[in-house]
């Protein structure tokens, strides 16, 4: 299975589990990964930002890549390869692909110079990884301080037949969405576009255009869902269903900060045996847990009182 | 009326109103106080980034505060004064000073280097403005880029004693919130804080010792509201009223595109004639007027389901 | 007299005179530019970085427009317009323009977004100040983080007929110049490129085909030597020239540090009654000052050695 | 032997070589090695920012590291272990100071916040290569954004006695290098502090008290020159070799660039068989190499006029 412009639903970014030494917790793998097959994921994304991918040894990321692909079943699994050099990036691909990865996900470094330097970026990119490989391209600035604008996405994707999915995730981005999409009807070829930024305008993006998402919320059945609504016309409850949890997606959306909180939950939910992270990471306060718990409990709440449909899958 | 540390409540961030041609619309500035000052809050905060202020010339800035002033009727008008040189920040310090502005607001610019940096720029500009002009210490890294630790703002708090609110809007920023408070309960001297980014998070930091908002959000009652009922110990009536308005909170939070989505709430709620802003300045495309729309269709269900005390006030 | 794209040579960046108790000294205005035309400079370019134009109030910037406009007795003076918004830009414009200056110059902020941000924001500049009024496109990465590609200089020629000269300050920016000529070789529309950078580089740029500096080494006759050297084509004099001076061009390049370095050497010479800066400033050290000490000491017995032809103007 | 405070001299930035088509020439870094021994060196740092270390995979950092340590004959051999994890920093360093390694050099990351962040961030380096292991910390703002003021490096110094040397790179870092003698004279443990930034500034910063350069300019018999005549109180002397060699050392500093320069320079000199780069790098135009070729011309016919003890170090 290979990654390619028809790429819907959710992918989830997956955390990567560690125990409470910070050791990479290989079987912790599989329980991690039925939570989120359960959760009703399209695929998975591994070893992105929210997966500590620098802070991972080469031989890590691949057995962290074996054990995932290999529980995932048949969905595809994307993996983060960002590198600051080439030859680690081949060498990850390489391995990654031959375990059986549908493709990889690459986000530019910051200091790129102009639409040239994006372009040739890619095109470097494709030299060293092969252009055999599906490409996720991450236009992420919050993170990098990169911004891409859509001609130099055109360019890439002329000039890179492989990349066939956008993470979308710049901020804002909603018209930048719109203006991909105008492009593309007006011949450029289609991509796929899976909105990131930890989803926090999911379902406008869908509304926008795009097919679905690429992102790590605690719930992803919640992600699950809305894209279900949104694909079967079901706008208004897109929203009611994403509304409910937007104190919390906010609350996760803190840099920095945020992967530890989503950690917590997902340690809470059962999904992760400990929310352990390796350095550098940020820790919660007394004070941050219990504003979590709150939020957990308006939540719960909130669907209770909504007659939620992530009921029982948020409790599988 | 002197800005002090007993500052509490909401400082609303006014825009500034202009007409389609661009011109400052001094008379609409009448409307647009009244407009706040209808919601209840406690001051008002003017030509602050979300001002526009950097695009007035000086006298164009003396007017509209002259006229914000006048109009405010007792309550108390902070005036962003931040400059690249001391020379416009304490021309304009003056002149807004002599008319009866309550105090003034800096933000720093980006390029300070380390603690010492941050405290000799205040350190200045005390000099510049003089050491009776009680000042608003802006502290707005997703602005600026400049990280003020809490180290810094105690060296500040030391070194001035004219700096008596902090507008806090670092992100992620409870904890260096609770960081402050801490150092205060320790024994340094007391700082009122009002929180800004946009009152992404405002029930919580009040909770975690917030005085209230410094934040321009087009339905300051919510804030005001939510400051009230924290105040009063309803702390889950506070997330009640604040989690309804989210959705627009978060959209309203965009970076560049925010203030047109603000002017443009405000101005179909009578505040402004015209969401005119001056160049450069982000428009709304049809797609994101349509969001917008959604999303103020959805805000007065939940309020009327609700029941909220906002209906009156967000239609007075 | 209008600046136009056949400007050529020294246009020497002026620095602004203050007394020691930071008022604005006007009457110094006219030893300091009686001293860079005795120099031999071409023109005079106020009011940019260098000339602490952030500093001024605006009153004080057309007061000293006006002044060293009078004092240039004909030689064009291009004055530094830059600023946060298009109210200010436009009144200093129109200010300096009646006053008789040849040209302004503008820097673009540096949060532009990708190619069109850049070439919108120059169309809003014309916008505000004016089709008939020639500017200067100062392109100057170091000092505002904006990369402006040569695609996106190529549309600005193109959108604004009334850019007329590039201040190329880009860094590394050698192939960049040789770019844009070959680009105007096969069409574009010609520009006057002058260098900046301190001068760092300007025998190599001369010969990658600039039409000479817009700077303000210390001792600009240096500049408009070597620049008349290069005309006559005499590179290797040229060279020659520029080396004796380069410890302390390289010196006098240190960021923040360089404009008190600058302006300690300009007071020594007598074109400066004071060396005082407005803060926010850089201090000399005593160790610091001890350097330039040396190397002016070893500059002269550079040039003393060298016979060289600056010894006179050095003096004048 | 093991790096520390007495660290004195040179240590050479190493060049990684590679072939024409980009695989590790490992039988050239016995040549490499060679070619920087005979220019006098006191040691050879290996794998930092302008030795390529990003674009290696770990097992080509290990393979080229053993090399070079058992060439290097018993001199000091310093590794970058830079990371964007520690897991990789730990396996990275353990395996090079098992070959033999005199010592590692960290460069930390540019998104610290202040200076709990920059200290922190070197505690848990400790924790993560081991307490036993001397360090280089390196200071190199240009290359990462982050400016880390002196009382970030007292507490460093205070916090991690395995911190022993100082790469000063900081522009300017002149008064800064003299703060932090000044600190160690009022009773902090003295640092050897070498000087990098391409030594632009390498007499001034003797002068200043540092111990010596640890820097990769294409000619490092004149560093040694340089350091070997400050040592011995001849500053003079210092300054007429360096100045001979400062218009190649000036564009060799170009940012992205200069190691294309470098490595077109140590090729002609047969220090290296081939000046390949592996991407993303720079590549020199047919302008620039007559412009290198240019000034080494010059720097052959001035050093042949000062009768410069280089000759023969340079032709070796």
């Amino acid at each position: 299975m290979r990654l390619d412009e028809t790429a819907r639903g959710v992918f989830v970014i997956s955390v990567t589990p560690f125990d409470d030494r910070g050791a990479l917790d290989l079987s912790g793998t599989d329980r991690l990964v039925d939570f989120y097959l359960a959760a009703g994921v399209d695929g998975i994304t591994i070893l992105g930002i929210m997966g500590e991918a620098p802070k991972l040894a080469q031989d890590e990321a691949v057995a962290f890549a074996r054990r995932a692909i290999a529980r995932a079943a048949g969905r595809p699994v994307v993996v983060g390869v960002s590198a600051p050099g080439f030859a680690s990036m081949a060498a990850l691909t390489k391995a990654v692909m031959d375990l059986g990865a549908a493709g990889v996900m690459i986000a530019p470094p910051g200091g790129l110079k102009g639409d040239d330097g994006i372009v040739g970026y890619f095109e470097s990119c494709v030299e060293a990884i092969g252009a055999d490989v599906p490409f996720v391209l991450q236009d992420y600035p919050l993170a990098n301080g990169l911004h891409i604008p859509v001609p130099a996405i055109e360019r890439v994707v002329a000039a890179c037949p492989s990349c066939v999915v956008l993470k979308h995730e710049d901020w804002p981005g909603l018209d930048k969405l719109t203006a991909l999409r105008a492009r593309e009807a007006a011949g450029l070829r289609r991509l796929s576009v899976l909105v990131g930024n930890g989803g926090l305008f999911l379902p406008h993006e869908l509304s926008r255009g795009a097919d679905g998402a690429m992102s790590g919320y605690a719930f992803p059945e919640m992600l699950v869902e809305v894209c279900r609504l949104a694909a079967a016309g079901r706008q208004s409850e897109a929203h009611d269903v994403f509304d409910r949890h937007l104190p919390l997606v906010r609350y996760e959306g803190q840099p920095g900060l945020g992967l530890a909180v989503r950690k917590y939950v997902l340690a809470k939910r059962g999904a992760l045996a400990s929310d352990a992270q390796r350095k550098p990471a940020a820790r919660l306060s007394r004070e941050t847990v219990a504003e979590i718990e709150l939020l957990l409990a308006r939540l719960a709440a909130a669907t209770e009182a909504g007659a939620s449909p992530l009921r029982a899958a948020g409790r599988s």
